[in-house]
């Protein structure tokens, strides 16, 4: 019990705050990213829920967030008990290669044995105290000198998740659910998916990664050296005067490349990535079938109302309405719908189509109409 | 030749301008009645398509409009030629007994020989040479003492119109399509519908009836003696300065019947309506159905968009979209749908669904929600 405490007091969490989240467009946009969004009815935002499930982890002083420098008021209205010293903010996306090494980066120097646990902004987790049990074996893992990853559990063959394959079990004495990672596998389709979840070796990748800041560093350096030095160069500027001016000259070109490439995939093959299997509920609630699904427990004879002024008016009905506007909403007849409600666009489909939200923000990009994006 | 000039010199438009059309709600409202949209998209509203349909027939200063009174600005927008003499204003609905036959009663004391016709100001009709033709006609019939009604040969068994059960020929020289009216028939089932279009003995009743304006007055009067005593006071003291006094005492009083209970099936009954098959094009534009048929000319395959500024976006979508505001809808994988964005209110159901529509607008009435109607 006490090497636990002692080793939570070296954790720090991290949470990049960065992706707009197109597929949940017109919701989420450039200036109103998913993450400030509550899509789970609870009154928080997923960025708020996000802290208040880290805080009792790492305690609240030591949660750093990295963000846009457009989003900082926004994310500091959500977060009050943020400091300075825990907000790293990016001139412009660099993916989470750079987001999570800088923080990485930064931490080490101020305290060489730290372990980060990095984890997204915008996904959804209910059960608090199974995620708590991971997250304490994960950070055993990294103590053990692993990178250790968290893999859900999966309760239905999805098809819009990656998974991990499991390999042999490890033999970390804090963490005796650790499993070594065989390897990562794209979103599969239903009938792989299928073979995934019947033979239990495969779990959902939720992305989120713990290790000590040092072997992080290490593992990207291998990968991708002058990254590294640029982050080195950041992270020795930043708690100096000088910060301003080498963000400026250093940020700009860096690689845009994402962590499951520098990081996760090569620490596999290396044989140094452990997962710790969570059995607790997860959701990236990647489109507007997931919010649906998120808010009917997975009945499909339910109409989900999202939007603090929703007035909606539904007969013979299914699906999910959201309304950002105090419109009324009469829908009739119309079922597995999805309609988004917002101030200058609408949205008109179904769950089924969920994942072709994309392509009408990439057609909206190219067609130069910005402006609702 | 000449006597058909003569008897279109007697000719007298009514166009009572009433209907709010709650089937085509959000679009139509108690202040933006259905009369007041271009359904069609040819740039004008049905009313003012109504007016330029008549004005060949009867000249633009022989065309009354009965309207309310919360219309008459609009309504005078709409039609520049439209003078004083030629408007009736409701301080109430009441119907289109009170309406037509305060128009006939008018128009008798100013002209005793005067024929008048009938014609919603929400209905669609593009042949304008065969329109002309049947009224024309029936102008005839009216002369030769009958009530005439102009019905239209179906092009298919309709569901959503009332039918006209033909009788035997009439011998009118200068009306010779001109049948007796047999009996009046509600919208039928599909079935039923099938039955009367093979038959060739039907014809769509819509709702257009020419006349000498004493004789339908008489007709009225056998039915409802009570309404043509009021009519005929109002009458008396329209061109007067008493109008004013007069519709303060007796309008209210008036009571809320149509015109086909109190003059077309009596007169039906009686063996005095006679009617004139149509062979044009004639949609009374009921529902969001009908405004998607009207616009893909029957093709299931096609999107409609309605409305000035709209800004629609789809992909695998059919239906219909009406747009009153300037945001952008982009539709995904909804087929046959009906999506209506206006400033305070959108609807969004299906083409199959567009009856029901009416239902929504009496539920919103009944939870006191009139802000939106």
């Amino acid at each position: 019990m006490a090497e636990q405490k002692d080793l939570l007091e070296r954790f720090y969490s991290v949470i990049p705050a960065g992706g707009i989240g197109s597929r949940l467009w017109p919701l989420s946009r450039a200036d109103a990213p998913k993450f400030l969004h509550d899509l789970t009815g609870s009154g928080s935002t997923l960025l708020r829920a996000t802290w208040d499930r880290l805080a009792p982890l790492s305690g609240p002083d030591r949660i750093m967030v990295v963000t846009g420098r457009a989003h900082r008021a926004a994310v500091e209205a959500q977060l009050p008990q943020l400091t300075d010293a825990n907000v790293v903010l990016e001139s412009e996306p660099k993916d989470s290669s750079a987001a999570i090494g800088l923080a990485a980066a930064i931490l080490v120097r101020r305290e060489p044995d730290v372990i980060i646990g990095s984890f997204a902004a915008d996904h959804v987790i209910a059960d608090i105290r199974g995620f708590r049990r991971a997250v304490v074996e994960a950070v055993a893992a990294a103590d053990a000198g692993y990178i250790a990853t968290i893999g859900i559990t999966p309760t239905e063959p999805a098809i819009g998740f990656g998974y991990i394959h499991c390999g042999p079990r490890l033999d970390i004495p804090a963490a005796p659910s650790a499993v070594m990672v065989d390897s990562f596998v794209e979103k599969p389709n239903l009938v792989t998916a299928r073979g995934y979840v019947a033979s239990g070796d495969y779990l959902w990748n939720g992305g989120m990664f713990i290790s000590r800041a040092d072997v992080l560093l290490a593992q990207l350096g291998e990968t991708e050296p002058d990254l590294l030095a640029g982050l080195t160069e950041l992270a020795e500027a930043w708690d100096t005067p000088r910060r301003g001016a080498v963000v400026d000259r250093v940020w700009p070109g860096l690689p845009k490349i994402a962590i499951d490439y520098t990081v996760a995939e090569p620490a596999a093959k290396a044989g140094r990535l452990a997962v710790i299997p969570g059995e607790f509920d997860w959701d990236d609630v990647g489109d507007f079938a997931a919010i649906a699904k998120l808010h009917s427990g997975g009945r499909k004879s339910d109409l989900a109302i999202l939007g603090e002024n929703a007035r909606v008016l539904a007969d013979a009905s299914t699906g999910i309405v959201i309304s950002q506007t105090g419109r009324l909403i009469s829908l009739i007849g119309v079922t597995d719908i999805v309609v988004v409600d917002t101030p200058d666009a609408l949205l008109v489909t179904t769950s089924a189509n969920a994942q072709r939200v994309k392509a009408v923000v990439d057609a909206l990009k190219l067609s130069g109409r910005s402006d609702v994006l």
